[in-house]
């Protein structure tokens, strides 16, 4: 596609990056070396760092073990105010958004943090108890991930703008990817999903009138309604789940751009890497439905004219992981709690791996269809993705 | 200063970088941890590699000579399309510019790469052919510096922001920080300086036309002009420059907010350091005056009405490298013809490590004067800065 008249609009978010993993590809085969392709992965990049000291020798002399052996793993994420922090939306708040959207593509390589770098742009007019209030938001949720914030740079703009890269370490044996995955494995995701698209939905100012009304007529729960906002304006990333299921997952990714979208994102990787095997990926309504808040969702959608399966699979922004494993639920749970001082790891078991070779849904009803990607487009897609 | 009345302009980038760096401070008081504040430092973050494997056998074992020991190094820059490319610069520039930026540091650390992240944004209405542009630009830099593209993101935008984090790797021995200089060091620079500042200054509409009216004319020089504009657009990191000195030199830092602001930059970390010495920096003017093209830049500054001695300390972008040695010049410059295939490293010594605790230029007539901050704010400042 090399036509003049093509804006970047005409090929949506996974087409430029395929695009710029093509133009790798090219300059591979151009110069007959492997320079760029081999780093290109995952929802973050993985550094092979076993060869940075000088351990030919300790390779010998020691009895090492697998275990051993790590990567770097490295992920960076721009967020723009406009497109990304909705009004309602305080400074504070997005501080700490810009540290979890990238902390998040962390926990989903099961890797942990040692530390982030923070480029922060801002209009020369903002009021400094602003700038301090983004900096007090970083730093709380850095502490809170502790992740040590080791670097960056000020500069600026017309609008405010933060992009990160988050930095991480793992095993090399507990690195989750997004391949992986072995027929009858269950799908899972770490925590309900839908609801922070749900608040992003209300917190929009024509929605927020019509909620409010319906509030007033006690026909939608207040608490739900809180639920969804906090989620959309609080997010959190699951970095302690991510670590341990590092130790049982068989793929994983994190869902910021929808479950639908990041179903296919597993089908194609796993496609890609074990080019002969078949396998599917299948998430059933009935099982969605039993998470906590589904009625409440799919109350609140159809109120503000929504599809509410749209709402749940194709908006994403809810910073859960999407993991396969075939391990048993409680083991997880268990080991989890141990790990963390008798902390409660809610997780939701959602579908499984076939041989359809399809991503599909089984709805109440019992029919089968293909997921097809589709409605909301971020345009906000990693190198890595 | 909590007034709600301070807006970040009144403040300006160093004390807006100052006020995160306290406010890591306070974190760390309050919580009783050094969580933060050790990382902050030099042009880039500093991470301690060598305790993520487990070595603590192989160090029993191995006679570990010191030179195994080595700091992963990172550092992000944010460039936006209004403030930082000129309005001449092709999208294959910008990319290749993002990419310089980011690697200029590591330079400046002495660092080899050893990948870089790259968050893109673009408007939608952008030609795929300039989205390519800017890509490709990205790539054949990326593979001029042998530092490989690793990920990043895609985003919308209302302009043209690209956003990069630079990872290398550098022996601790061979580490470039600010600080380290002695009495009797000579300060230098790894290559002109003042070129790319007077690019901006001719790249200006209103100063073009008069530029092209004198060479009509006769009266300035066609080579300067075009080396001036040259090093405005495509500017170069010192790459191998700074693996050289990583050996060599006593104290560096990159140039790109100016020789002045950066002289201050390394007396002001090493009186942190070092507290009780009254370390100093004096430049003199008959040096810059060997520069080759010193006396263009003087011509040409005129001609715009500017002062010269402004375009050459005040405004930076030339991305090359100050730092303190007290080595033999011709040393230093065998040795990067041997690992370089005789290519050859000429580097301009511009004044010496004195015991006055200022930092200070003496003019041609002798008289010796403080040098102050002034002049151009980029507001693109570092926190490791």
């Amino acid at each position: 596609m090399s036509n003049n008249h093509f804006h970047v609009s005409d090929l949506g978010e996974k087409k430029l990056i395929k695009r710029i993993i093509n133009k790798l590809d090219n300059y591979e085969s151009s110069t007959g070396k492997k320079f760029f392709k081999h780093n290109i992965g995952d929802d973050a990049a993985l550094i092979n760092i076993n060869n940075w000291k000088n351990t030919k020798n300790a390779k010998r002399t020691l009895n090492n073990k697998d275990n051993d052996e790590r990567y770097l793993v490295a992920s960076s994420d721009l967020l723009i105010q406009s497109k990304h922090f909705p009004k309602q939306m305080s400074y504070f708040q997005m501080g700490q958004k810009a540290i979890t959207v990238n902390v998040s593509d962390l926990a989903a390589m099961g890797s942990n943090p040692i530390g982030i770098l923070i480029s922060l742009a801002v209009p020369t007019d903002l009021k400094l108890t602003y700038f301090d209030e983004i900096i007090d938001g970083i730093l709380d949720i850095c502490y809170k991930y502790k992740i040590p914030l080791i670097g960056g740079d000020t500069n600026e703009a017309d609008e405010i703008i933060i992009s990160g890269t988050a930095l991480g370490i793992v095993d090399t044996n507990n690195t989750l990817k997004k391949s992986g995955f072995s027929n009858g494995d269950y799908i899972a995701v770490t925590g309900e999903i839908g609801l922070a698209s749900l608040g992003f939905e209300i917190l929009k100012e024509e929605n927020y009138k019509i909620i409010k009304n319906e509030l007033k007529k006690g026909k939608i729960d207040q608490k739900i309604v809180d639920l969804a906002i906090e989620k959309a304006l609080n997010p959190t990333a699951k970095i302690n789940e991510g670590k341990i299921l590092g130790k049982f997952a068989s793929s994983a990714t994190d869902i910021t751009d929808g479950l639908n979208s990041e179903l296919h994102e597993l089908h194609e990787s796993n496609n890609q890497t074990n080019k002969l095997d078949n396998l599917g990926l299948r998430i059933y309504e009935n099982k969605l439905a039993k998470m906590p808040n589904f009625n409440g969702i799919v109350i609140i959608s159809k109120i503000l004219n929504k599809n509410p399966l749209d709402i749940i699979l194709n908006i994403g922004e809810d910073f859960e992981i999407l993991f396969t494993s075939n391990m048993d639920k409680n083991k997880i749970k268990n080991y989890y709690k141990e790990k963390y001082s008798n902390k409660n790891f809610d997780f939701y078991i959602i579908g499984d791996i076939n041989e359809t070779n399809n991503v599909e849904i089984e709805y109440l009803n019992g029919k089968i269809e293909k997921l097809t990607l589709k409605g909301y487009e971020h345009f906000n897609r990693k190198i890595n993705d």
